[in-house]
């Protein structure tokens, strides 16, 4: 029996003022996965939504955050794979104009009202949302029009690193899946819909020196600053290494071979490009991150071949010595540098962590030690021919958008557990809906419809839509 | 009449217990100008000791922490202006074993019992050990054989930002100095006495770089990581920058002009120089910072002269973005860098902002910021024919101790303020004893007696020593 959409899309526009305390419940709870802070509650927390909601559920343990798995048998032909994330980001960001915590609703010109809160947008408001419109299907007397496999992880924002373990034991469940769905909100700020259908590979390390490694400067401690006049310094040496590893502007990546395995654009790369030159508009990015000029002053489609296709080697942040207020003197013992690689198609995360230390040797800066922090994991890609990719776009048209097909997001997700063998699987994030400023102070998804943006009705019926398409997929 | 010292001594001898809790009292008061906290309770609290030895006081007001004057009449030929400061830095560092603030006693080897805590070196230590003296000779009935005009300030880890107010305003009183003396405990880890006739200048600035300021990268706050393909980095563009300043090995000062104006060593250094290079020893020193090695390997006096003669560009702390545990991809908008120069004869303070400044601008950094954060004050040297200077080494001699004689501290301290135009004073720091690990974790000095150094009743009678000394100088 075919989905009544029109009763669904009237229960969650009547019960909008309960769907939104819910996204303000979960962004309330903490699951600061880098903290280790209410990862485990929350974990209890999405283990009572799946229950509600009707499937059966279960903590799967692995040597970190369990992943939080549900199975929603709805006696469907098709079965979809629903990847979430439940952890965030600290909230260590100065530029909070709330508290990151509290669940704040603000009106923020020109959306109308809006969750500003860490995991708003990255990704807790949208997995609630999600969970919201099934349950919008079930209390209408429906029933789902596919068989779900959710599957919450709470380390997403640790390199998904014990997710391998959660694929070993459930391998046999996954099989049965023919896509896996992200529900995302994928409007920028001018409220065009952008469609990914890949993401970057990551790999997280830490360079360090110290005076106990190097043989050279103080192993132990800082000491009084003085001292610089006789004794070396690690914080100066690191710096002097790092600087050999980029282009003065710091965009040119030196490490030898950096490049070489990376094949972009695609071939499919090259026909999406086609299209997106007639479409692309980076002003909506622009104005979000506060950036007047990108890299070599690019614009249009060369800026976003740059997003695209580029490799990066990035600072996430570094510290030194004495980092409080006002002056010390200070020869400090030790310098850290936190930095991630990400990944293009044909770049694979074990030659990183190698080239890197290479690097270091050949320019002389052995004493560096290179910590691996998170393996990672590679680069995903789905075609825009898949039939899951088709059936959310067949979605969007529905609810009247034509979506911009993004041959990949510049971001990481672990699709590629997904996509590569045993399971094969397409991977396609989807949904309407803004959202923006992940990892960023006053994190936010817009709630209001009015804007030039959905809110989160119109988010959570392009769930319902495109759930209803996956129910419909023919292979 | 003359002093007798040997009552005083005795009456040192049987107070060991109450001066060390008054040493203890004086650590338990935080002053840590640089966070601004407990520094004018601490300046109450000199004042009050002040008026249990008997002085005219008063807190000098200047636009920041009140300087703590006192004015000791003891009807005596000479004066001598005692240079003290009440200030401390912060207590940040990792590695404290005890509360830094809670004054503890801890048995170190070789020492015997130390007091561990946030200024008992530098120079809360010695600066109640000194009153503890002066006690000492009132309580034995007998008058201090010189006038006092101590001076203390709660600014010294501010680069004595604002101590030329208090010059300004008292001095009439100064000029009517002999000599300026810093109690201090001057003995190394082996016992041998070392006195030092001149300090460094300092200068403390940081260099900063924003997305605003340059026009490229995030304006207001850090993105996720991964837009760094297309957008500038403020942390790898201020790395390049900072990397053109020194050699690889972060040891010679790539700034132009930064050693142009030093002109060490000077004729009377050369002089100590002949002395020292039958007498110096690194080793202490390398085993108090936990250093294995010099730069460039260089030991003995070789070492020394880099210690003594070499001006420094330190960094002092830096960071940038995300330092807190495991991963978080980040690009941060902002990084800085906290710097001091150190100053030998003959540079001067007011050339070295330009001169990084230029160095900048010719290096095609013009967007990265120099923050002056405190100008500093120069280098300062006082001659070993001084008659102070011969005061305190006869006070040595009497107690058995033969100093070694250092043309400079690599270290910095206002003294320039009293040996320059209009006062033109000597100054000379002494004393007996040890402590060690100033702006370090464990900070110490020695109690006990009968270890390779003096405790705080040698420490103490060597102050009385010096003051009679002092009394018996003719010009």
């Amino acid at each position: 029996m075919d989905l009544d959409r029109r009763k669904v899309f009237a229960y969650i526009d009547q019960h909008i003022p309960e769907h939104t305390s819910k996204l303000q419940e979960l962004v309330r709870q903490p699951s600061i996965s880098p903290e280790n802070k209410g990862v485990r509650e929350c974990a209890g927390l999405l283990l009572r939504y799946y229950k509600e909601l009707g499937c059966v559920s279960s903590l799967v343990e692995t040597s970190g955050n369990p992943v939080v798995f549900g199975k929603y048998d709805a006696g469907a032909d098709r079965t979809i794979v629903v990847y979430l994330m439940y952890d965030t980001m600290p909230v260590d960001e100065p530029g909070w104009t709330v508290d990151p915590l509290a669940g704040s609703i603000r009106e923020m010109a020109p959306f109308g009202r809006c969750l500003v809160a860490r995991g708003a947008y990255n990704t807790k408001g949208e997995l609630r949302a999600f969970l919201n419109a099934c349950e919008s299907i079930r209390a209408t007397g429906q029933e789902l029009p596919v068989n779900l496999l959710l599957v919450a992880e709470g380390e997403e924002e640790l390199g998904s690193r014990h997710l391998p373990e959660f694929f070993a034991k459930k391998q046999k469940d996954l099989a049965e899946a023919d896509a896996v769905f992200f529900p995302f909100c994928g409007q920028d700020r001018n409220g065009k819909v952008l469609l990914f259908l890949g993401v970057k590979g990551i790999v997280f390390f830490e360079l360090e020196l110290d005076g106990a490694s190097w043989g050279r400067g103080p192993r132990e401690f800082g000491v009084h600053g003085s001292n610089k006049a006789w004794v070396d310094s690690p914080a100066w040496r690191m710096v002097q290494a790092l600087a050999t590893m980029t282009s003065p502007d710091g965009n040119r990546v030196l490490v030898k071979d950096f490049y070489k395995n990376a094949k972009v654009p695609t071939d499919e790369d090259r026909e999406l490009l086609q299209r997106l030159e007639k479409t692309f508009d980076e002003s909506p990015q622009k104005t979000e991150m506060r950036v007047d000029r990108f890299i070599g002053d690019a614009k249009g489609i060369d800026a976003f071949k740059k997003y695209l296709f580029d490799p990066t080697l990035n600072i996430d942040g570094l510290w030194s010595g004495y980092t409080g207020p006002e002056t010390k003197t200070l020869l400090p013992h030790k310098m850290t540098v936190k930095m991630d690689v990400r990944l293009v198609p044909n770049m694979t995360t074990a030659e990183i962590i190698p080239m890197v230390r290479r690097h270091l040797d050949e320019h002389g800066f052995k004493e560096v030690k290179v910590n691996l922090l998170e393996a990672g994991y590679s680069w995903a890609r789905t075609s825009y021919k898949e039939p899951a990719v088709k059936a959310v776009v067949k979605s969007y048209t529905e609810m009247g958008k034509e979506p911009e097909i993004w041959p990949t997001l510049a971001g990481s997700a672990p699709f590629t557990m997904f996509s590569q063998e045993p399971l094969k699987l397409p991977v396609i994030p989807g949904g309407l809906g803004h959202g923006a400023l992940p990892h960023s102070p006053n994190e936010y998804i817009v709630l209001d419809e009015g804007g030039p943006t959905a809110g989160l009705a119109t988010m959570e019926k392009s769930y319902v839509a495109i759930l209803d398409n996956f129910g419909k997929m023919r292979p």
